[in-house]
């Protein structure tokens, strides 16, 4: 699917290479609303933030916005005062050329931490991103954002709100550095053990929507889904996803809970996940895709820390590539990320297979049908605690000899 | 230096093959003391422990203590039941032999989760194992209880108490699933976002010290030591680190806190320090020691949690095994540990040279003195919060593209 954020109605958008990154590829990106839109955000929670988090936290405030600008290659994290009047100034100037209040305008950054943001070259690249704006941009766009992705990564939804097509659209960037936990006001989280991750996203969609249900929406759909990926495990300054909602769709306006939100939901849901999984799968040196449920624990929450933390293991991630029926490694994981549970009620699967019953290794299960089926690309690995109804899904991807390799200085 | 746990007065040791393991390496170690001695013990805080290390810390409620024994190769862990029958077994048959009571014998194992023990293989070498006991067998111990290390771990030291000469000696093992949080319980810890690993120490000491004060001792010492270290952030169901003491030295017995204690910790904690070093150097892969020093924080405790979060950053380990001088790295592991500090007020130092100064990059810096800086294979990293008093050191390795190449089966 390409052009997933021009998909839906009245949104344009462009990519243009402004030399930030060496290479001379695509590393500037805007996207615009050509009627008013209300937008919401979500952004790392880790201690040190990059300027252009801070300033679309600050924007945010204001009750509508039509354009986000993103420059990839670089960061613009700890580069103090200097920082932060580098990115006022790229937004700045993107309003001036767009007409439009600053407030109106959000900003996002990805690349190296440390490096001053080559200012200069955006500044002059502006009008030709402005002038270039269109329908047919979202591609560009999408590949503007890129750092160490292999590809675009984009995607689009179609739903249905009172006999009205409503149309969502996407595309994220981030292969490391991943392993999110973004936050409305990206207020750091003392004693979570969560690590946090460079992740860009931007969603469009037609829908009539307030402002309140949007934030709502995108929060609650996060938690399931980029918040509950991991490449790495490791850390970003800089994640940030936005959604702007322009109306053009004309469906009655959302403003509370119902059958619309509802409706709108899942669909954003679906959209998300797609796009989160794409970033899985094209993780630094990936070769698998490993999906962790965590069931039977007696709250979401204690699921999730769970699930998380058995989607950090380095150990477990090397089985995984190498094909080999290690389970021990998740029962190790789990029994680590500081959440008590009762061993001895424990199951594990891995695929349909169960390994462990009530704490005791099976050793009756089918190791040659077990080795078969960690060949495929996907792999399924369960977590049942037997001790209530929480349950949650986190996705990960495999560590390869590769790894060490690709990853580079462009990161976050 | 070899021989390590055999150095002090009346220790004897041994190690022989009995085919747990398939190579036909040595597997099955055993530790003697010829006198009583007393023995303090610290286990992993997983969820899902290991029958040996259960037992254990059920057999450290006894007074005394004479016998280890300790096999590589499987982990006896998830084997319900049938696992703690085996563990008890194993220390049954190694109790009769010695003409011990089997509360006198300790045990501890290493290797694969969710196997069997092969019991039979152990029963049938406990005959040799025992009649091999002698003064120079400390060598073939610590080779008994390695997996995937590469290098035999010892270490000894000798200091004066009231003019006797005591000595210390020491074996270890673990180079993976190594970021240990060891404690007396082995009692999982709630909301705590430590990992664990397998890590198997062994130390005696002909010193004459209480078995209080040896306890305090020990716990005093690992949290500065084997529980600062971590190779690959994973995690193990087997950590245990054992004392034994049994008082030949002669020297006025240590029953309470003073000149001669602070002696025998100082000591203790610098062979400690050097059998964690070791493993982290040996760690899967591994080709540089990285520390980690975080000072300037509010507590020691804030400052321990921010450099264990540093030192589990897959990307910082990449980038110091690429010997690229990726300091953000740094900044972006700290800033997600969940803990509050002022980004602000923070430094950051690669070796002698400042590269973040109060949260911005001093472009300034020395880059070419900095590269060839990480060439070095000891690399030091500081992090100045300057908000406190509070300090913490910890250790890891680099991360190759060696690792997931290495890692196999066996661990834990």
């Amino acid at each position: 699917m390409s052009g997933g954020v021009t998909s839906p109605r009245g949104f344009v958008a462009n990519g243009v290479s402004a030399g930030i990154k060496i290479s001379g590829k695509l590393d500037l990106g805007l996207l615009y609303s050509e009627t008013e839109a209300v937008a919401a955000g979500l952004f790392t929670t880790n201690v040190f933030k990059a300027s252009p988090v801070s300033l679309s936290i600050a924007n945010l405030k204001n009750e509508t916005h039509k354009a986000i600008i993103v420059n990839s290659g670089n960061a613009n994290c700890a580069n103090g005062l200097q920082g932060d009047n580098d990115a006022i100034a790229m937004v700045r100037q993107t309003a001036k050329r767009l007409g439009l209040s600053e407030k109106e305008v959000l900003v996002a950054s990805t690349g190296i931490i440390g490096h001053r943001l080559p200012l200069k070259n955006i500044q002059k690249k502006i009008p030709e991103l402005v002038s270039g704006l269109s329908e047919n941009g979202g591609r560009d766009f999408a590949r503007a954002i890129l750092t160490t992705d292999t590809m675009n990564k984009e995607a689009t939804a179609k739903l249905e709100i009172g006999g009205k097509i409503v149309r969502i659209g996407g595309a994220a960037k981030g292969v490391a550095m991943i392993h999110p936990r973004m936050e409305k006001d990206g207020i750091p989280l003392e004693s979570e053990s969560g690590r946090h991750a460079t992740l860009l996203g931007f969603i469009t969609t037609d829908a009539a929507i307030s402002k309140a249900m949007l934030e709502k929406a995108l929060l609650h759909v996060v938690n399931e889904t980029f918040n509950m990926i991991s490449t790495d495990g490791d850390t970003s300054t800089n994640d940030s996803l936005f959604i702007m909602a322009n109306g053009l769709a004309g469906n009655e306006r959302i403003e509370s809970d119902g059958k619309d939100y509802e409706a709108f939901l899942k669909a954003l849901k679906g959209l998300c996940m797609s796009l989160a999984k794409m970033l899985v799968k094209d993780g630094e040196g990936a070769t698998k895709l490993l999906e962790i449920s965590v069931v039977g624990a007696e709250t979401d929450e204690r699921a999730r820390i769970l699930a998380r933390r058995i989607s950090t293991s380095n150990l477990l991630k090397c089985a995984i590539f190498r094909e080999d029926p290690n389970w021990g490694r998740v029962a190790a994981a789990a029994g680590s990320a500081g959440v008590n549970f009762n061993p001895e009620r424990t199951d594990i699967y891995l695929g349909a297979e169960k390994v462990l019953s009530n704490g005791s290794s099976l050793e009756t299960f089918d190791k040659i049908k077990l080795k078969k089926y960690l060949e495929e690309k996907e792999v399924f690995i369960k977590v049942d605690l037997k001790s209530g109804k929480g349950s949650a899904t986190a996705w990960t991807c495999d560590l390869s000899n590769e790894y060490a390799t690709i990853n580079t200085e462009t990161s976050p």
